[in-house]
């Protein structure tokens, strides 16, 4: 009513009638904006990983979860007892299984059988029995996070879960259990060994220089980079039929000019190689085993025209666990 | 004598005159060139810090050692001890005593008589006695990284020599020898502590929040940034003569956004105060020492507006040291 009041007033009608007009257009933008709001589609991409907690839907975010990629040959038996233990470890996005047992149908049908599993696991059938073949850059990952584990080695869900916690802090480097260290003599030749060997000198203590993939987590993008290593590289390893992981620590200490791994010191960590029923023992029985190794290091370095591993002396452990009493001072 | 030779060749006098001017300018310009690079002065600025570590002059490259802070308050005798053990920390670039014995007269004499010590000792003579003197900006600081000790405890030169390179590779952290910890209550009240609370329950075992810098490596930067903290963080710490170090953390937690500390386990870590003679005994044990903590806390979120403060649950050990066994698996 106060409309066709305003519109009679002498003397400011076209004043008002700018004012009404101008009114009415801002009244329908505001509608227009209002239902064009309504419209828009919800944004929920499932493609997107989610920076934050979500709830717990079918799986977890490809960048809070990590894939576990477990080679085997010739011990389906502790492979199978382990799966158990690692299906159901925290932040486990999916387990790529790489079957070493040429011409040997994977156990899927059992699998299956046994079924539902937390999450889903990938038997990736091979043709050749190479020590490489874990080193693919499998379509089925999609977590930036690896964790590669030997198939007779059983880590505690406790020190999994903190070494992750560790590398997400550290994600260029290998963080895992199990350090390793090459010395140089003064011939020049190398060596390959552990806590046996001298300690490279620098301070007291000991070093490392390599940490081993076999129980360790690393970025899936040093898969990648592996696929463009020398054809020299695979060459020593199918030579050999050993040294993955030394190649594999070249390569991220190249990448990063730093020491390539981080030492997470474990609180449970068993080899279950004797509870097999195959018979068969693991390659590093071998008698040439270490010999093999300090081979691979010359032969590398030869590769690399150089030295890239470099020395740390850095060993993580988790405060306070399993007991307040592993960081209280005799103060 | 080809010169004059030149002179007299008819047909090209123009031009062979014009190259000889220029010969001898050019000439001319060179012999000047030289003598002024001959008399330029030496560049050897001591006050530059080096890059890289210089063969043993008077002392250590600013970028490779620490300086020593150590604020002494009525503990004289064990100042004396500490230092004869500090002076010869490896890396050690300088000493500087903070000296709360106000109107007392520092023992430079003596110390002078009992020379030549490995480095210099600064002796800060202060006018009142506070607690956050320690945290002044110093300019006999010359190095980017700090240690500050308090004068009743004894770190092994061994845990010193480790910790410091610990800090050199997390730079902007606190790095040192004693964690602890708040926690929030339903209240949203804080409190104060460390083992003996309640973990924040991030997952298993225990997390810190706080490393306290009576015992730990930081960046000399943060002394500066100290300078320009609010009133109301200096009125605490004189109010209480307490908290200087839970403001420190609050600082570095505020500038970096992420765990203020790194904790280093110490190997050996020793605390002296039963040892003087001065029947002083440290303000930790005034029974309201540890509320007074918890009230800086939540203070100290008030001036913030809000809690900077952020968990961590890595503890640093040296691999290898004190010998092998420290690190080896029972696999």
């Amino acid at each position: 009513m106060r409309y066709f009041h305003f519109c009679k007033l002498p003397g400011r009608v076209m004043g008002i009638r700018l004012l009404r007009f101008t009114s009415v257009v801002i009244i329908v933008l505001l509608l227009v904006a209002g239902a064009l709001t309504a419209l828009l589609p919800n944004i929920k991409d499932d493609k997107m990983p989610s920076l934050r907690r979500e709830p717990k839907s079918q799986s977890q975010s490809a960048l809070d979860s990590f894939t576990l990629i477990m080679q085997t040959y010739n011990r389906t038996d502790l492979l199978l007892k382990l799966l158990n233990h690692y299906q159901a470890i925290p932040y486990l996005h999916k387990v790529i299984v790489v079957w070493n047992n040429i011409g040997e149908k994977i156990p899927e049908e059992m699998w299956n059988s046994l079924g539902p599993h937390p999450v889903p696991v990938v038997f990736k059938v091979q043709t050749v029995n190479r020590m490489r073949n874990r080193l693919q850059n499998f379509p089925e990952l999609e977590t930036k996070a690896v964790l590669m584990m030997d198939d007779d080695t059983l880590v505690s869900a406790h020190d999994l879960a903190f070494a992750f916690s560790v590398w997400q802090q550290f994600p260029e480097h290998i963080v895992g259990f199990v350090p390793r260290k090459h010395i140089s003599t003064p011939s020049g030749v190398y060596s390959y060994g552990s806590f046996e060997l001298q300690n490279p000198g620098f301070g007291n203590g000991d070093q490392y220089s390599m940490v081993l993939i076999g129980a360790a987590f690393f970025h899936s993008g040093y898969l990648e980079d592996f696929q463009r290593q020398p054809e020299a590289v695979y060459a020593l390893i199918d030579e050999t039929q050993n040294c993955d992981d030394i190649a594999m620590n070249f390569l991220v200490a190249k990448h990063t000019g730093k020491p390539s791994g981080v030492f997470v010191k474990p609180v449970d960590i068993r080899n279950l190689e004797k509870d097999t029923n195959s018979g068969y023992s693991g390659m590093w029985h071998r008698a040439e085993h270490l010999l093999q190794r300090s081979y691979c290091v010359n032969k590398l370095v030869n590769i690399y025209d150089g030295m890239p591993l470099k020395y740390s002396n850095i060993m993580i452990s988790q405060f306070g666990f399993p007991n307040y009493a592993n960081h209280k001072n005799k103060m």
